[in-house]
């Protein structure tokens, strides 16, 4: 295609492709109490191998060069990696890989409307060493799974690792060209390693460390349980979406059970015209063709948006944090591999009594350029 | 091949090749007292790029992004990286590569029988850096070496690294198609760094860290010396194989010389009918080709193997552990590059007085996904 | 051109290059008081990705597999990662690269005479995350940007980024085949990080970890301002280069300013009658191609050269070291991209009163094997 190294036997049973992503970020708070540290940073480096032999398997290895690989997790780096058969119904997919919750989850970071996804990532279940099982059709699709945890080295804390189930299940009423309404639900069910469970998000803002709303640990888990209601519709260059995640969190004897929950709702609309891309068989939103290419006497592709988030993890007495950002984003493709990002990310309150982070109202600009191939 | 990615000039003086390889475990324990930790992680995840330059140049790059890169040992990660000079006889070899000694740890990660080798690895040599002499015939073949250390960053210890010499000899009296006899035999002699020795191993898994037997930092070391024998045969679907290691380690005044040894024997069948493959040149065993490949019609290769191992790090008083372990393996070759592996590991014993780990009895069962491409 | 991965389309509208660079460093140090540690590593190991879309736009990743990836910098490894727009007058880059200053940091690893940059590196500005202009002509170069910080992650350092701006450009009096006239100058403007500054150099070998001169952390700085020239020239198989960095430091009320210097001057013969390569364009040094490649019936380019350097970190009653350094070295270039070179250094002073330094006279023997694709 041009931009990323790929090469196919006459027969198409073979192939191999090399490629790779680059997201490079420069974020500017207008700080409140707390202290975020301005600053640019490599967001995204991937190296990404995949192929196909003998037709029915598949197989793809990324690697992401700008995670942090401390002395003690050491994989973190390795995202996707795994092996897929396909000559069966349903595809069976062993290794690491995305776990199938999540519209914005499961939707390419090259893709996402906004730099960061909604706080409703908080929720999102990290790729996971596992078992998977996929089917879909013209206007649904089936998936399913059964995962351990994230491949991270770990030889000195000799715990056994968490497990968990997780489904989701999209169909699409109406898809035609530049005309979509997606409808989508997931359900996971997770028992921790040793028993111990920690949400925490950013501001939907990567440079700084800080995080306004964090559970902690939240000790004496048996498990917990998650469902997700996805909806989105496109006509044309406009766009709605929205996620609604709850999380109910099971506690041994003495420990009373939590119940968190997240959502937002974010609209688009490209002012040169082009319609977000999307993958009925995946039931997610790909990538955007811009109708011209800057360099060839064109200007790319120009779209706008607007998102409201939330995610509370109060539940009576527990305080983790209650937060909603709202965010203003430009997107330029100038080709249909480079893009340039604008966000401009308001909190609107942080409500967490007793914390640092409560009352904190900080305003974000966040620059993002971006390459893949 | 249609696997990776390999690209040759007409006169076949330059190549390129771009390759990998993903190893994914999952690995429970039946405890004993000891927590090992169930778990999965990927055990290799190699970028392999080799090539060759003006028809007598041979160069390797392999990176292993599975290796924990800690602050402290950075470069674990740098597998073969070398440069070779085939002009002459002998080829001549110079950058990081495998110390020419013992059969199962010169054959290569993806073509073991079992999924990680014998006890006997507790004396098998790192990589190092080094320069390196090999030669071989269609039934021989001698190759040897001076090494420094393996590559990793240590710029706060301002000790002088180690320095050895190794060298290997292999040879077949009986070299046919599916029928095979191997002999071999090495030699090593080394220094180590700042006089400091230390021999540990994992229970043939590796998802746990623990290591039943372990010397701990044998100190005032002068240097050490190792010899290893070999045997091998195959006879179409059965092959049989042994190894012995010694090791001598020389020791200052006030500080008594210790002897330690370990070695191994097992047997593999193939239900299938295969035979395993063999390199004169290099004096390892090397790929199964199945008769018949899954999602073709093929049901792949099947293997079946048994081994029994032991290595003593008991010398007298000296008490490191001494573990012997049985081993029943089964192997699915799906196609000629995708792998699926059973192992059930039985500790035997530990014979480690005065440790926890004496009288340890654990059993592990092991599973392993691997793909190169 | 047979050595790294290029592709391109008919119209070399798109390409796309895998390359890398793999340098193994021994290196044996004849040591005074201070222990240096003699030892073994790879200098960088390189992956290099680059490509062309849409005629206009060029993209590159390197990625150095040797570079240590603590938890505190974990992506220290990654070099040149940027975009650039060539459509306009000038070029735009986005992304990180190298600020323009410094004719020897701007000359690649794989092209400098000498196995590590003189003294003078002590200044030499990381690459760093940030935009910026460049054009030059047949005999001329301009460039300049405005630059973050080296993309390093931190997110528990909450400070702000340090910036600054750099500018820099050469001319060509003389610019014929083997004949070459350098003149060039730079200048930089920075403000640090929380007003720290630290400058420390390695004695011109890399193995080691002590650095002779080092201001330590220079706290209570305002901003610091630097100007280099550069002067060079090549007749034929002989070549000439000298470079001058001065350094003022501006430091806030109760801290007095500090102004360091260094400079280099050094000469290089080819005995197989070379001349070294240079790129008018980016003002730089480029690749040596041996009139003769060994293999093919020739035995390589050979190159003898000597220099001198000196970097002065005193002023005043401020001592952070002055140190002067004379290298001899050789470089035998077998094949134009398989370069072996051994350099001796000699510590000739460090004036470092009162520093465990002082007084050091270290000769150090280095061993590199290079090589790229």
């Amino acid at each position: 295609n041009g931009r990323s190294l790929t090469f196919k036997d006459a027969d198409g049973d073979f192939s191999f492709t090399v490629g790779g992503r680059l997201q490079a970020d420069a974020v500017y708070h207008n700080e409140d109490d707390i202290k975020l540290g301005d600053g640019s940073r490599f967001r995204r480096a991937f190296l990404d191998i995949r192929g196909t032999v003998y037709r029915d398997w598949n197989y793809r290895f990324q690697y992401d060069f700008a995670r942090p690989g401390g002395s003690d997790n050491s994989q973190r780096g390795i995202r996707d990696a795994y092996v897929q058969y396909t000559g069966f119904t349903p595809d069976i997919t062993v290794g690491q890989f995305k776990q199938p919750f999540g519209l914005e989850h499961l939707t390419s970071s090259l893709n996402t409307t906004f730099n960061e996804r909604a706080l409703t990532n908080v929720f999102n279940p990290d790729r996971a060493i596992g078992l998977g099982l996929s089917h879909g059709g013209s206007n649904w699709s089936l998936s399913g799974g059964a995962f351990g945890e994230k491949a991270e080295v770990d030889p000195a804390d000799e715990g056994n690792e968490g497990w968990g189930l997780v489904a989701r299940g999209t169909f699409n009423p109406i898809i035609e060209k530049d005309r979509l309404v997606h409808l989508g639900a997931a359900v996971l069910h997770r028992n921790p390693e040793e028993g111990d469970l920690r949400f925490r998000e950013r501001p939907e803002a990567n440079v700084t460390g800080v995080r306004f709303i964090d559970t902690g640990t939240i000790g004496n888990v048996d498990d917990y349980q998650q469902y997700g209601l996805e909806a989105a519709t496109v006509l044309g260059p406009f766009s709605l979406q929205s996620e609604y995640i709850n999380t109910r969190v099971q506690r041994g004897s003495g420990d009373k059970n939590l119940n968190f929950n997240a959502w937002y709702v974010y609209a688009s609309y490209f002012l040169t015209g082009e319609s977000r891309g999307y993958n009925a068989k995946s039931g997610a939103f790909g990538a955007v063709r811009p109708n011209s290419t800057v360099g060839q006497g064109g200007i790319g592709a120009w779209e706008a948006g607007i998102r409201y988030s939330r995610a509370d993890l109060n539940d009576g007495s527990f305080i983790g944090g209650d937060q909603d950002n709202l965010t203003l984003g430009v997107n330029w493709y100038a080709t249909d591999n480079i893009r340039f990002s604008a966000n401009y990310i308001k909190v609107l309150d942080v409500d967490r009594p007793g914390n640092a982070a409560d009352g904190e109202k900080p305003s974000i600009f966040a620059l993002r350029g971006q390459i893949h191939f």
